[in-house]
């Protein structure tokens, strides 16, 4: 496997192209950290965007939905998916309104999507997905129903191509704007864990896993 | 204007019903804490997500390009625009996997998109933007040249339809699952500014605005 991806129109990066990377680890590493990804179809000839969570196994994507969700009954049939997974890193205070921006990580990936559709392979997608969001925590539960996984819809897209763009420091201001005296500087944004909050019914004594635990206060 | 959006089969949510909402209020909400919008739209047939910087006035969404970005001048071409906004709230450790989820606060936007020409216009839209992502700045900062204008990219959207899915609390597991002596609960997830950072370029005694400075440690 090549560590970059081939850049053609489809994934080309056209703005900001000195932000642009196109390696599989730079890529990967987006699609790693986040927990959402967005994923567009369409229906009808109109284009339709969907929040999915999702897990990424080598170079598949598999995208979790109902079995009987639009997105999945749609993605099933039309066979190209573009996704998006962006994570906001701050507000970037340039002196100018124009220069002002956000940084941020951001990956967009095009794949024809399948519908993982045997047994197996479904529920190697499961635990793909399972400990990409929630790591360690599917060991600690019982196994799904056959139930369960028919009403359980996967759909894995082969990434074809793909690309990052990532954005981070201080603005970009103009040589001519530098003389103002204007405060300029970014305000960065983190997500992060807080601490794990018991449901009331958890049973006496019984208490989160070293592997939840570990969890806590994380960045995203 | 009604206080509600007209529910069709556009912007019914199917999926988790019980967590919709129609209301105008609900989804200003979700469209005012978010900060990036993925935008779909519709290339050569192909579905293309990307996300986008927005601002909210009243039932228009704006949002922002380059003049020249692909996105701009294809959503200027095409007409129809589907918008969502996705906050996530935390990972819901269920007893199950199947139950297991993420809390999130999600809006999708249907409408037709038009591209903002009108000079008068298009600094106003940029005034909503800026306010919706950086409250107070664009009043410390030079007026836009005109070449700047000219290169910025501005996309219209009348909200004609919208929904929201919102998810909070504690797992919904079976009751079957309730006697396992497994832990269950929820990882609260915060986006949350944290403190300015100053260019290294910034004049000697200027400092943040009051306005900037209230942005510090403010929660999405």
């Amino acid at each position: 496997m090549s560590d970059k991806y081939g850049v053609s129109g489809q994934n080309k990066v056209r703005q900001l192209r000195e932000k642009a990377a196109y390696d599989n680890e730079t890529v990967h590493g987006v699609l790693d950290a986040g927990l959402v990804a967005h994923v567009a179809f369409v229906q009808d000839g109109e284009p339709v965007v969907v929040p999915m969570l999702y897990g990424r196994d080598g170079e598949t994507l598999y995208l979790h939905g109902a079995r009987k969700a639009r997105v999945i009954r749609l993605l099933e049939g039309t066979g190209n998916a573009c996704i998006n997974v962006t994570l906001l890193d701050g507000l970037v205070f340039a002196r100018s309104a124009f220069a002002s921006s956000m940084n941020y990580r951001s990956v967009t990936v095009f794949g024809k999507a399948r519908l993982v559709d045997d047994w197996e392979d479904k529920k190697h997608a499961l635990h793909v997905i399972a400990e990409c969001t929630m790591p360690g925590r599917r060991a600690e539960l019982r196994k799904s129903t056959d139930n369960e996984l028919k009403m359980t819809g996967i759909i894995a897209v082969d990434i074809e191509s793909a690309s990052a763009k990532i954005s981070t420091g201080m603005p970009e201001d103009e040589d001519i704007d530098l003389d103002t005296p204007v405060w300029a500087g970014v305000l960065p944004l983190e997500s992060r864990f807080t601490t794990l909050q018991s449901d009331d019914l958890v049973q006496d004594g019984v208490e989160p896993s070293a592997a939840l635990q570990s969890l806590e206060h994380e960045k995203l």
